[in-house]
């Protein structure tokens, strides 16, 4: 075990999550957190998902084998750039954030070197419609695949480790390059979450307090619509820094919609179930 | 108790169903069974959903107090019509059809005058995306919302009694007009429909069998495409025959889709959260 201290910057849902998974899974060494809003951190303190609360991130990051940046995506870049210059060989950084590409870059100018830290990307693909430490979850992970994106540099000496403690969580890995990850989870994360936010935001307006509408809503309104619940807090980052791959994703959706909207009298409405079917039934939803 | 008898005619997922429920709920008369494919109707029984299996339709329904429709929308329709001339004043018609506005059209013109048996349109919001009798529960409508949509004439001498039942199934009740059911359930759910199976289609259609795609998929993913597996054999009535509402609410999404995806990167994307948050936070999920 060369992994004996571990600082955790941003203890939200994600974070305060990791460290009271690593605490279940009897990891032993000392889990420090800060968060930018550290009522945050005092939470994760309370549910045990960090061991100490800590008011200098810099110093805890320098103290700590492994540093996990649990913040939205551009906290995640900047922490980066602070932490780059500071760290030393033998310290591993890694996050946790939902695009992959813009930190691969970062890291592959910026923690390159020998003697510069490591960096390994990583994307647990296990989120929650609401955010917050008070939300966190030792199980959270359970089930769930947790996405890295290696650089090119070689693996550093705690990823190991570091792997062994997120299958250790339940989660199962794979390893994709850092464009053909925010390609995928623009289409199956990012692109669901606007189109729950999208039609959220058009029943609101629709509808607005009409009792009737209230009052009939089933189970494909809850579920259609339980991401429009989603901070935008966390969503802006993603937004931005996949913006374009999202916007194809979303463009397509909308010709299929309108394909569809032309086709409800005709038998193409046949083919286009017969695919949503072949879809359902071969995909291995876990 | 007036109603001794009842005919389903339909023992697929919601006709038998009724059937349990009834059963569990104490009905301790006759319960006859149709279908147009005979082995659900053997399904059913069972099941417990029947008490018996017709092989002639139409003698069943002159037998029963009640007849309750619950095939495809135009089997409904049909069944409207082979039913009128046959049945007397004392007998109740009631379906459970996720369209209302031609069945009230039908039952003005053919459910009316002294001589004619009575209908009430009905509709219990409680699918499933799997049809058919090995599917159904007697549970299947607690918690959920049963709407009818009756017509001029006032109530017949059974409505009354079959509301008591449904009651008993433990769904709310709530009468609307035929236009408004009609209009409502193309937003809550005829049009949630069409997404789920446009979005599954168009998975289908961009990935294939792409393993990384598989092998990320998580419960958002599962959660809005999880309608794609319903059957087009039931959809396809209620796309004819609701066509114009529902594709109102398709483009009304297609525009909102449009709209966020150009203000990925503004401010604008806060507001449409915001919206979203809104609506998840007021509307009463059941």
């Amino acid at each position: 075990m060369t992994i004996r201290t571990i600082a955790i910057l941003g203890t939200g849902l994600i974070g305060a999550s990791v460290g009271m998974a690593l605490r279940e899974q009897g990891f032993t060494g000392a889990v420090l957190g800060w968060d930018k809003d550290q009522s945050q951190a005092h939470i994760a303190l309370e549910r045990g998902g960090i061991a100490e609360v800590v008011d200098e991130p810099l110093m805890a990051a320098t103290a700590a084998d492994l540093i996990l940046l649990a913040g939205p995506v551009f906290s995640i870049l900047e922490w980066m750039d602070r932490l780059a210059p500071i760290l030393l060989p033998h310290q591993l950084v890694t996050d946790v954030g939902s695009v992959k590409h813009p930190m691969v870059l970062k890291a592959a100018a910026e923690f390159t070197g020998w003697e510069r830290a490591g960096f390994l990307g990583g994307h647990p693909m296990s989120g929650k419609e609401v955010s917050g430490a008070a939300h966190a979850d030792a199980g959270l992970f359970r089930g769930s695949v947790w996405l890295f994106t290696p650089g090119n540099s070689g693996p550093h000496p705690l990823e190991a480790e570091w792997r062994q403690w997120v299958a250790k969580f339940g989660s199962r890995t794979l390893d994709l390059e850092a464009e053909r990850h925010d390609e995928l989870c623009a289409w199956v994360s990012h692109m669901p979450q606007m189109l729950a936010t999208a039609l959220s935001a058009l029943y609101e307006d629709h509808f607005g307090e009409a009792e009737d509408m209230r009052a009939i809503g089933g189970r494909a309104l809850r579920e259609m619509t339980r991401l429009g619940a989603s901070p935008y807090s966390m969503w802006r980052d993603i937004a931005h820094t996949n913006a374009d791959a999202i916007a194809k994703a979303i463009s397509a959706l909308e010709q299929r919609l309108a394909h569809l909207r032309e086709h409800l009298k005709t038998p193409e409405l046949r083919d286009e179930f017969d695919r949503a079917n072949a879809f359902r039934n071969s995909h291995p939803f876990r």
